[in-house]
């Protein structure tokens, strides 16, 4: 008699993660770089897709917005001729606060990921459980402003910790905040040392061509990384 | 033989309210006012709280103190002469994004109810789910800073429906914003008409008189009810 023995890992139990690598099966089947943003609520992320994807240099983007209610975020990005995918996340008990896996799987039918390169997946305003679920992203960017103070990092270490680039925004109120942002990048490196970090404005520009640079580059070498993996 | 019949309503299925009703007994029965203080992120609970609570005209005031991980803001507190009772919520599966009313019944035993007369319980900083999750609480107020700009009303209706007191906060920076405070006071309007709101800014102290004022009169208040409530 033929006996197979499965042996139970406990990654192997978490739905989230099996769905997450379903998701990111399909993700480089259809060869999509996914970047998975993240911020506390007000810190700026749809302006800071607003400054980058209306030109990226030939990438193809595209768009999952998710919020707790509403589309407001995904009709200012769709003006900008980009196709969006708005994931509301009420159906819940009061609405859930981050972008599951499942959630993002139940999305990808109405994404044509034949059609683009990158997509961008906007996550709900929470510096908490949005860090918990992965969804099948390569990358994980985190927003931080500077209007928020300087002990974020300390007080939500987790998402700090997982992110492969933090956004710094609204340093151009930087002369009206007692916010010192040396002890904020300090508190950065003692939670995530070395972390890429982007020094940006959404509202004057500054630094968002960095930004825009990162995610062209970020598609770029994710296709060039598919291009030469066995199939 | 006698029957007793149990009408099984959904409310006293949920654990949640059951314990927030028990929590809520405990401070009537030592007449003590509550105050569930919530925002986003950095929003500015903490300097809020510094502002109004060295002085409360006689009202002796406690803090319960809700954070994933770490004690800077209770530190900050402490440092007012006011007992404060730090709450992680780190414990559970990379932390939770809310008090719930067990993680507050746990911290009962450490708040000497008998020698407070306002309990301010400052929750995790998130829109969402502190909104829905009950505490014992007397009153909600929330804090929603002029830097998270105007569509936080529409976009996280349930925490602004379901306060009785809105501060916004940061109205120092208005001038060095694109805020709209009009369309701001116009989407809180859609979600919660005509609920009470106070313009402050606890970095130049503007407005936070009316604040403190509103503290010590809620729990001036509360003592009242509580004394003229049959036993």
């Amino acid at each position: 008699m033929h006996r197979t023995k499965v042996k139970i890992v406990e990654d192997a139990l978490d739905a989230n993660n099996t769905i997450a690598r379903a998701n990111r099966s399909d993700f480089d089947r259809e060869s999509v770089t996914v970047v998975n943003l993240m911020s506390a609520p007000g810190a700026g992320k749809t302006t800071l897709l607003e400054c980058a994807l209306a030109d990226l240099d030939g990438v193809r983007a595209g768009v999952l917005e998710g919020d707790v209610q509403g589309s407001m975020d995904a009709d200012r990005l769709a003006a900008l001729h980009v196709p969006v995918t708005q994931l509301n996340t009420d159906s819940g008990f009061g609405g859930e606060c981050h972008l599951d896996a499942n959630m993002v799987r139940s999305a990808l039918p109405g994404l044509a990921l034949d059609e683009i390169d990158l997509l961008v997946i906007e996550n709900v305003g929470n510096l908490v459980c949005p860090a918990e679920f992965r969804v099948g992203e390569d990358h994980r960017v985190m927003v931080s402003a500077v209007t928020e103070g300087e002990d974020k990092p300390l007080k939500y270490p987790l998402m700090f910790r997982q992110c492969g680039l933090v956004l710094v925004n609204k340093v151009d109120l930087l002369p009206h905040l007692d916010f010192d942002l040396d002890r904020f990048l300090y508190n950065l490196d003692q939670v995530h040392p070395g972390v890429p970090r982007l020094l940006v404005s959404a509202r004057t520009g500054e630094g968002t061509d960095a930004w825009r640079e990162w995610l062209v580059q970020t598609a770029r070498e994710g296709a060039s990384e598919r291009a030469a993996a066995p199939a």
